[in-house]
């Protein structure tokens, strides 16, 4: 590749993750890299943006040198607020993550990470989400030669306006993973419990918590191509149009005549 | 309608909003009904769900009696703690608004009166998000109307799976309206502008402001339908695959080879 490309990576687990050091690591073999991060943990924020309170932005270091820049907002807040107002250019391309935790079926809607990406790709710059499938993933190294890979495509071919990847690896040995494939979102939900406990003045309160149902079968779906050891890269959009619909709610008497 | 309905009513614009009575006037006349709702302001939160802090439930009075239910969470949370823990069963319907503000273009994506609905839809209930065009609306009666006509015919008809409405009415007097149209969702963004401003302590903060950028020209989008004084009714998803873009991925290299 010729041009020297400007990449801007940010993530919802916070600047000072694991993943988000794997992410800019691998970056930095493809061109320039810069971080915007949060400043803590913003996981299930989804498309959150900040707009009753300001934002602060904080250099944040690593070993004496400068990482980046954590700002007290939201993953969103983060790409909007480097893009419009802090660098002297768009970048080529953004990226989020390396998530830790699988971004599939319904996750996708409540993700962080996936909306740092999707703000990338509504400010006109080819934007990818990557994700672990583990909570607590030890190894990046397999998934940080998938995130170049991945990213280096992206940066030769480009992506349709209005598209973004949502990229998930397993956690596990490479030589397990079965290859990369192209996926469409699951269907799996959660079940959702709020665990009803007492606080000490007597006063109720509830925690979420529950497990997901997993109702995918099909093999390009992300979530059994994820548990069968596949890399699932699945292309996004934010119209959120159901078009197939349209055509039959046209047919309601929506006027009440 | 024979049976007695039952309708789950939240918003983003918290639950002692004009909108929020509004809107459950509106479905007194169809059922019987539920207030949960954020105890504050909840715009832009997007599809954010509380995962890392407890929820509480307060009982909400209006003129002696009981509205509803105010939750110290996000939209989505009050939908999904009402239908998981709270109700004997599910509802019939989950409506959201009357928002204070549209929901078009790509608003849609930061609306929590659009994820509320939203997460009705994701716990299989037929949904509809309400928005009225002015951030200051004054007289909601014709919003009312619109509400009970509209979700009349969801409790009618139904909606397919994964499938909800996204409702904007123009907030001009009703003799106005142009009539009630099928949309679908806008590409108009926003100009973001980051106000740069220094604190007593000479630290600097930043503001979110902008405007959007009109960039809808066609008749069928929700910017131009309310614009031009029509209701505009948007059939939206929450599966976010790019599903014309999926033949195009597969033939890239993605495996390195």
């Amino acid at each position: 590749m010729k041009k020297k490309f400007k990449i801007l990576v940010s993530n919802d687990d916070g600047i000072s993750s694991k993943g988000i050091v794997a992410l800019r690591n691998a970056m930095l073999e493809l061109g320039e890299v810069i971080v915007y991060a949060p400043h803590k943990q913003q996981s299930a924020v989804g498309h959150a943006i900040t707009v009753q309170t300001p934002l602060r932005i904080e250099p944040h270091y690593m070993n004496g040198e400068l990482f980046g820049y954590a700002v007290t907002g939201t993953p969103a807040d983060c790409v909007k607020l480097a893009i419009s107002s802090m660098l002297d250019e768009p970048p080529d391309l953004v990226v989020s993550g390396i998530n830790h935790g699988a971004n599939v079926a319904i996750n996708v809607l409540y993700s962080g990470t996936v909306s740092a990406a999707t703000e990338g790709r509504i400010l006109d710059v080819p934007s990818i989400a990557f994700s672990m499938t583990s909570f607590e993933p030890e190894d990046f190294s397999y998934a940080e030669k998938v995130a170049k890979q991945i990213a280096r495509e992206v940066l030769e071919k480009g992506l349709p306006p209005g598209i973004l990847l949502n990229v998930n690896i397993p956690a596990v040995p490479e030589n397990e993973i079965q290859g990369i494939v192209v996926t469409r979102q699951g269907i799996s939900k959660w079940n959702d419990i709020y665990e009803r406990r007492i606080d000490p003045n007597q006063r109720e309160y509830f925690w979420l918590t529950g497990s997901l149902k997993k109702l995918d079968i099909e093999i390009d779906s992300d979530v059994v191509a994820t548990h069968d050891n596949f890399v699932s890269v699945t292309p996004i959009q934010y119209d959120l149009t159901a078009y197939d619909f349209l055509p039959h709610l046209k047919t309601w008497k929506l006027n009440g005549k």
